[in-house]
């Protein structure tokens, strides 16, 4: 991937807690079913698998969000459950159900088929995210915002891959964790080995920050955490280059309901922490005390409000983060968009944030 | 009810904060579906519901448990749903999908509908709870553990008010809340002074402690839950009555997630907070700082374990308790017990439990 200017790289600059003349923003999810056109693409393509393993349609799904909303960053559109599926385990979406594994691993034989995939079978998420970069480039021949890779944490990963699928206590993983560490050990190393390698090759494409979604790790028991799930995100913020294109790669840890564990996260070098909608700002900076920058965290519920309270409620995160005057915010929910989102509140979250604050360039 | 004396009243005595011999416990759910004499009890019922409702059967499977473990509370056997089902919201329990109301809560006329219940509609419960008091009498003619009555958070019931059943992300009842806070607050208003009608009339039948659950208070923002959960909670604390029977009837208060919010609740006079597996009670003790009594907190998932590992977890919360060293804990899960639990695995915990520390006299 050949460097290009960014005509905004205001997220990129947040995250490495340097001033930006506003909150740089974008939202979990943002390439997703609230919006009719993210809709039409899905079902051009068929199904969701299909739409995330089409490099051309993922590019056009990630970049819909950008063509309507003053967005500061890309995400590239994919899942996080790819890596366990190019694992051989058979990933499927069940409609009302979410993902299922038609091969979960359960025993010892379970895992010792597990390794690193290839990186041919995952090739399909390199495509896409090279071809983004080249979509994101504007008239101007500058790329129009940074371009955000993604990975589910190795925790959070195993979650779906002992289950087999969603689940509220995640009795199965959990029976593992205290029956059979010697073997969730093995799945989580395997799987923090893969996610190394999956990030490793999304950066040599192209993507220009990182983030680690631990959807799972606030259903582990406060000394579990750390052992289990945080543990292993460390190995992996460790092991990614740091570097690329002449440019620093900088990283975000995301575990929900994790609020309480943010003075061992902040302990890992992460250059970002994800906040979910349930931590308080204020507590979060006084904890983290300027050692990374923090990312959040609106109620994504607050979405469902009419324009107003939407404002209000925008207006109550940036004054907690004393934000863009503190270096360090990136304005985002805190989880990902509800499907849903009336497209039009947005609109509305988007432009509280610019209030007061000038717009980009 | 006739006051008797407790043959064991170390539960109320921790809850005091006052020395106990050793650590009292008892477990959330502990009467269900993973005893083979709950599930023949409910069988005999019918249903779940008829099981609530008859008094009898409920003072039945009330007892079960403390027939089997060395428990020092019993709690009585009902569900959080009965007040808004003697609201007239019409509760059915589907198979796999939970609770369900056939008349949800979800605009103007249906909250102008909304009553308090009379002690009437809700007196079965009444009944069941003064049948457990007299059942408990053991041979001795004494008590032989102390009555805890229950009710959900006006928050928690609303959720299920208004959603019509359990939710992930509880789209409604939060739109409600951003959209027409005045119509949530009357929701939440009258649910209040039905859980004060509720709760005061279990103590006069013959509870002994009263808890509240606040199941769902943990999926609020973090300046949310002070104003749409704690607060109608910290209102029916200070209505209740404070002695019966010539003994204090302490309060305890369980919000799940609510780990990061301890400084709030600890404000609001409670006797005793409840703390869920994800929540360090070392930070805890520290946030609480000796002003109420703690309730908690292993990770039910424990309890899939072997018995090597289950002691060594539990001996793991009762030294971050420092427990029964310094007064004021109970020893409990972080959430009710699992329905996939082996029976086995309880006594495991209770012995464990009783190990260094001797049993009830």
């Amino acid at each position: 991937m050949q460097a290009t200017g960014l005509a905004n790289d205001h997220f990129l600059r947040a995250l490495m807690r340097e001033p930006t003349p506003y909150t740089p923003v974008w939202l979990m999810r943002q390439a997703g079913r609230y919006l009719p056109e993210y809709v039409a693409t899905r079902k051009k393509a068929g199904s969701f698998l299909a739409l995330a393993k089409t490099p051309e349609l993922a590019t056009e799904v990630t970049l819909q969000p950008l063509d309507r909303y003053r967005l500061d960053a890309a995400i590239l559109f994919s899942d996080i459950l790819t890596v366990p599926d190019a694992m051989g385990l058979g990933l499927r979406f069940v409609e009302g159900e979410g993902p299922m594994f038609d091969r979960p691993i359960r025993d010892e034989a379970d895992v010792a088929k597990l390794g690193v995939p290839s990186r041919d079978s995952l090739g399909y998420v390199y495509e896409a995210t090279a071809a983004i970069r080249r979509a994101l480039i504007g008239a101007d021949g500058r790329q129009r915002v940074p371009l955000i890779g993604f990975s589910g944490s190795p925790w959070t990963l195993a979650c779906y891959m002992i289950e087999g699928g969603a689940s509220r206590d995640f009795p199965t993983i959990k029976t593992m964790l205290y029956r059979r560490p010697d073997l969730l050990d093995r799945v989580l190393d395997v799987t923090t080995r893969a996610v190394i390698d999956y990030l490793s090759a999304q950066i040599a494409a192209g993507a220009q920050a990182v983030m680690l979604f631990d959807t799972w790790g606030g259903v582990l028991a406060h000394d579990a955490y750390r052992r289990w799930s945080l543990g292993f995100m460390e190995r992996i913020i460790a092991a990614l280059p740091k570097e690329n294109e002449g440019r620093r790669v900088p990283s975000i840890l995301f575990t929900k309901g994790g609020g309480g564990w943010l003075a061992d996260i902040v302990r890992t070098g992460v250059d970002a922490i994800g906040l979910d909608w349930t931590t308080d700002p204020v507590a979060a900076r006084r904890t983290v005390d300027g050692r990374c920058a923090l990312q959040g965290n609106l109620d994504p519920a607050v979405l469902f409000a009419d324009s107003d309270a939407i404002r209000c409620e925008v207006r109550k995160v940036l004054a907690a983060f004393d934000s863009p005057r503190t270096p360090g915010h990136i304005f985002n929910l805190g989880h990902g968009i509800s499907q849903f989102t009336p497209p039009d509140a947005v609109y509305a979250v988007i432009e509280a944030i610019h209030e007061g604050s000038p717009g980009p360039a």
